[in-house]
Order: C-alpha cells, then sequence, then structure tokens
C-alpha cells in the first residue's frame, strides 16, 4: 500500500483519516497513518488547546488540520459578517420550526450547566483564517480546506512552514481551479462520502480528476471503508484515500452511544443528501431530523452558515437528551456520515481498524493479480508483490 | 481480465455489454465480450426478427437478451391490466402538461409515415414473459432481468435450456432475493448508472453484494467506461463488469446525430436521477425535459408504466425534430445515461473500445501492483501477470 505520499508526509500507509477527535487522530497517525483534526468546531483558543495536546501524544508522527474556508457563503460579499448581523438575517419562522420539532419529539431545554456548541463555528473565511494562524504554529504536516480554493496567501504561508496543502473538491473543474491555486494534494470526494458531498459517485470521479490535474497526487474519499475499496481507490489512479466515517465508531472516539447503535445499526441506505445541517448538501443519517427538514412542511434551510446557527442549540438538546427517558430525541439525533456506514459492525480500536484494512487490501490485490493475469494463478509473484507493506516488515 | 464468468460463458473478457442495437450486441459478442440485446422497445415479434438477425451475425459467439418484469407497477395487483385500461388511468392534466411543454419547444407533431414507439412495451410481467418466451427459442447464453425477482418458473425454465439467469440489483438486501430466487449472476448497479438505479455508489454497493451472495457471482455496473474502473471493480471482488453508457456513442449504435454530439459534448455532472421516463428513479442526460418533470410547475411523474405511455409520443416527436430548423426539441432530447457520459468522447467502433478497455486494465494492474507492493517496484512479474488477457495471446 505505499505510494510516493508515504515518502512525502513520513507515513507507512497512504490512509488519511479525518476525525474531530484528538484521541483518534493520534492513534491514526501513531498506527502509521496520517490524522487530521477537524477544525470547525473549535473556537482559535480551542483549536490551540487540541494541537498542544497532539503534539504532545502522536509520539512525533505527522499529523494535519483540516479548516473550513468556505468561498461562497452569506455575507461573504460583505467580507463577512459579524455573528450578531448573521444572526438577524434568521428568520423568525425558521427559529419557530426548529422549536416545534423539538417539542413533537418531546426534547427539554439544556441544563444550566451544559455548554451549547459555539453557533457561529468556522464557517467564514475570517474564522478559518484564526484558524490556519493557530494550526502553523504547531508542527503539523497537512493543512486541508474544504468548499472551496484556498487563498492565496494561505497556500504561500503553509508552503514556506513546508506545510502541504491539501484540498477537497467534488468535480474535476474544481479540481483543476485548486490545481491553479498551488495545492500539493487534491482530495477527490465521490458522492458516497460523508458530509459535504456532490453528486458524482467515486468510481466515476477519481479518474477524472486524476487526469484533470495530474501529476498533482490525489486522494480517493466517499465509499473508502475497507481494504477492497483502498484497491479499488489505487486502481482507478488515486495514491491514497482520505476516511471519516469509519472512525466515528472507533473506541477512541468515545461517540455518544445512542448515535454510536444508530451507526452500528444503519446500513448503505441509511444516509442522504441534506441540506439540513449545514445549508449545503451533507450526507448524514437518515433521522427525523432530516426529514423534518426536507419534507413538505419544512421552510427549507437556510444557506450557509445560517443553517447551522439556527440549529447548533438544537443539535446539543439533542445529543444530551438522546438517552432521557421519556423524550424521543434519540429518533432526531444524527451524523454526517458516508454510505460505508453499512459495514461498520463493531467498535474497535483505531490501530485493529488499519492492521484489517491493510490486510483486505493485500487480499484484494492478490485476487485482482490472479483475475487480471494469463488465466492462470500466479501465487507466488503476487504474494511477493502484495505483503510487506510496512517498513517495520520489510 | 479472465474471470470464471469467462469460462461460464465462454467469452474473452468479463464485459458484459448493454445495448438496443443488435449491431452494438453482435459486435461486442465478435469481439470477446458478452452482448447483452435489451428487449424493453420490441414486440414479441420485433423481438424474433431482432434474435434471427443476431444469430446470423455473431459467429457463433454467446449473447443474451435483457427483459424487463417489474415486480410492482400500476396494475399488478389486478393481474396486469390492458393497455386501453392503462390508458384511462392518465389523467388529462398530464397530457395537457406534455403537449404545453412540446409547443414551448416549438416540437411539431410527427408526419405520417413515421411511427411512434409503441407505448406500453415490456413494463409489465406479462410483456416480459412473452418477450422470454420468444428469446429461449434462441441460442441466447443469459436472460437478464431488472426492476425485480424473476419468477421461480422462467428462472427454471432457463436453467432447463442452459440459459444463465442475471439480475441487476441497487441493495444487498435485494440481491439475497435474487440469490433465494435461484439466479446465476447477480449485477450490483451504482448510483452511477444510466438507466434505473438506487442511490449507493459502486464503490459501497459492490463488495455489499459480493458478501451478501458469495459465491454467486457479481459483476459491477455504474461508473464503469474505462479500464481503471474496470481493476477497481474486481478490486471490489467483483468477477466482471455490465456497462451501457458505453456503447451508446460507438460507430455501430447508428445514434441520432443531435443526441450523440450532446453525448460527447456532458460531463459527469450533466446526468440525473428523475422519474420523467418510466416513474422510477432512472438517471438520464439532464435536459429541458427533465427539468420540466423535476421542477416546481411539473404535474409530477405518473407511477410505472403510465409514465411511460404517457410520454412515448413525446419522446418519439423529439428524436424526429431534433434537427428541424425553428424547433427547439434538441433542448428536450435525451437519453438513459451513466455519470460515464463524460469520458464519452469520440465516436469509435466496437472493437477499438474493447481494446482500449483493456489496454488501460493492464496498465491499472501493473500501478496497484507497484504502489500495492512492498515499496519497490515488480515490473517482471507485474507485466508477466497483467498481460496476454486474451485467449489468443496465450
Amino acid at each position: 500500500m505505499r505510494t510516493r505520499l508515504c515518502e512525502l508526509f513520513g507515513i507507512d500507509v497512504p490512509v488519511f483519516a479525518f476525525s474531530y477527535r484528538r484521541e483518534v487522530v493520534a492513534a491514526v497517525s501513531r498506527a502509521g497513518g496520517m490524522g487530521v483534526l477537524g477544525a470547525l468546531q473549535f473556537s482559535p483558543e480551542q483549536l490551540e488547546e487540541e494541537l498542544c495536546w497532539l503534539d504532545a501524544h502522536v509520539e512525533g508522527r505527522p499529523y494535519g488540520v483540516d479548516v473550513v474556508m468556505p468561498t461562497r457563503y452569506e455575507g461573504a460579499e460583505r467580507g463577512g459578517l459579524s455573528k450578531d448581523a448573521l444572526e438577524l438575517l434568521i428568520p423568525e419562522g425558521h427559529r419557530r420550526y426548529v422549536e416545534e420539532v423539538l417539542a413533537r419529539y418531546e426534547v427539554p431545554g439544556l441544563p444550566p450547566e451544559v455548554l451549547s456548541h459555539e453557533s457561529l463555528l468556522g464557517w467564514s473565511e475570517a474564522a478559518g483564517r484564526s484558524q490556519v494562524a493557530v494550526a502553523l504554529q504547531h508542527p503539523i504536516r497537512l493543512i486541508a480546506n474544504a468548499l472551496g480554493t484556498p487563498p492565496r496567501d494561505v497556500v504561500d504561508e503553509a508552503h514556506r512552514r513546508g506545510v502541504q496543502v491539501v484540498a477537497l473538491v467534488g468535480t474535476a473543474a474544481h479540481a483543476r481551479k485548486q490545481a491553479e491555486a498551488g495545492v500539493d494534494v487534491v482530495v477527490a470526494v465521490g458522492t458516497e462520502a460523508g458530509g459535504h458531498t456532490g453528486e458524482i459517485g467515486t468510481m466515476v470521479l477519481v479518474p477524472e480528476v486524476v487526469d484533470a490535474v495530474h501529476p498533482i497526487p490525489v486522494l480517493a474519499a466517499g465509499g473508502i471503508g475497507r481494504g477492497r475499496q483502498i484497491a479499488a481507490a489505487l486502481a482507478l489512479g488515486a495514491e491514497g484515500v482520505w476516511t471519516g466515517s469509519l472512525w466515528l465508531g472507533v473506541e477512541e472516539a468515545h461517540l455518544n452511544p445512542v448515535l454510536r447503535d444508530k451507526l452500528l445499526a444503519a446500513t448503505s441506505s441509511d444516509t442522504v443528501r441534506s441540506r439540513s445541517m449545514s445549508g449545503k448538501p451533507a450526507r448524514q443519517l437518515k433521522t427525523a431530523w432530516t426529514e423534518a427538514w426536507d419534507g413538505a412542511e419544512s421552510p427549507g434551510p437556510l444557506p450557509m452558515p445560517l443553517q447551522f446557527m439556527l440549529t447548533a442549540d438544537a443539535v446539543t438538546r439533542m445529543h444530551h437528551h438522546a438517552g432521557t427517558a421519556g423524550s424521543r430525541a434519540h429518533e432526531l439525533l444524527g451524523s454526517p456520515v458516508g454510505q460505508i456506514v453499512g459495514s461498520l459492525r463493531e467498535v474497535r480500536p483505531v490501530r485493529a481498524v488499519l492492521e484489517s484494512l491493510e490486510a483486505e487490501f493485500r487480499e484484494s490485490v492478490l485476487r485482482v493479480l490472479e483475475t487480471g493475469g494469463t488465466g492462470e494463478h500466479h501465487p507466488d509473484s503476487a504474494r511477493r508483490a502484495a505483503t510487506g507493506t510496512r517498513r517495520g516488515s520489510e
């Protein structure tokens, strides 16, 4: 499973793992992959704290940070509005609808000791920039940007510090723009992916993006939850994989147990691309909440970042009350997750997940080689080529 | 590229090619793949004629037939209604809407010498059954059924005649039902595919279906238009590929030139899953016609088979007038097609397309083997294993 990205980043396997949990990020990096911390939910001060923790726990292995600097969002043309100015753009009818849905599912308010999620978070270029400034003070190896082209000065500053810039795209046309903006690695995000995602399937998108940005290396994202899918991604021309959903249910993630059980029980048919989370289409678990926003009685989701601001409190209440007797909050509770949720079946530690990815990858390469050959089996050459993927075992 | 399906069907490469054009079917079979004729648009008498032509033109190579026996359609619970009875179920408002849209795009009626498409076609179990009866009188090697589980007696009769039964599915649950019904090969149809398709991407669906029906062989469909995608499909555990869109623009298809140029110009973002064609979601070129049915002013598509009956004449008119001066029929004109439409860039003969699939497949296997290995390149063993995929070159 070694590609030139292993050399570029100093990793053993080209598996990039996105997570909001520092424990997951650190465990992936220590196990030879590339942990990437999602910064969206952290204030600059909180992010500083998270990264100090990571520096102390990655044992010198490389890790990265993912920020959101959307190119298009409400107020962008006015240089980004203040939180107060944005709050004024949220219609009263939408606020009432949120409360109606919560009341219907008997979700109480929060006890005073529970803090609500910060409701604006990183959904603006300004917020993204302050996160970048914090991140670049740490020994990170990559900085990733979703939802648009990173500003040129951010790319240049990262490069000055030896940090690789990674961009996520859903079409070949966007990939070409990112290449022009000077990014070092492009992630082709197929529609199967959790979170913000387009409509083109990974199978179609990856070769298109590879051809569009050649020789810039491409990671495949969307539908990558098993070793067979990593082998397929490499066959399509990717040089590694970008994963997220896979790590939601690991031991180190310490997920809300109600949500964890919902994820473990879900099939690949149980996700939906919905604007209910952020205002832009994002794949997530299909729940009573997504149905409330996508259904006929919905007032319609608001544009980014208003929808997230509108619903942040509500989401905190669902999480808090998912196990509360008499409440049906668990029916509303969801998570961004990709279609590979159907293959999440047990809670395991990060290292065990990575090991099984590698084992299934090797089996898959052997099988392709056998079917890809002359019709005769080539067990010896195939086995020699497919084994020993880690430095330590060479 | 050889798998056990090559032995089972007597083919050189496990590439199954669906087409409504007998010339394409024959050319694929003669070139070493498996041509499969879509029977939907033919009456039993026409199908008989098509299959006689094929018998005379496949040079003894295997070919197959694809019928539609939907499990669920309007009138199914009453044993299938007559065409006249079904016509009565179409609301007048829908008929008016069709004429309004055609008038808006200045599409004239048909001249008297042009026959309209038969408007009911094979969209019922009864129609499917009479097609099966015709097909089984010919030396076909497979019979495929979309949209549901084939009736047990059809499966048994096919088996008595040595014909393999192939079923198309969009979820692992449906695949299990097909396996119980006794089918021999399951096609896992990812959302990328043209025509009737579900929501699960090929990357996620194929491993799920492979595991669900093991040891029944699985073909991957949806997003298969290049050799890299065939290699990826095999990495996912498929033993071959089922293709369709790829063959729309070949020389032998003699497609309407206006439609052919639209397909060659389209990108992977230019398709949509719409109910406008058959009443069930089917991926097709995004056109003014799909927008007219999916938009706010649409009366909403009718259930199968009414939507097809409602629009059959209109579609014939679009095709006929696509090049008529003063008409904007070309804006309405579309076709079922998958997301790989973005990689259709030129009109080539079938044989050239198959050869380039094989060449790119070999390159892809070599590349996976190199990245899948120890970090060192294994050009000799890889090349030995990946070349000579055809019988003739062994």
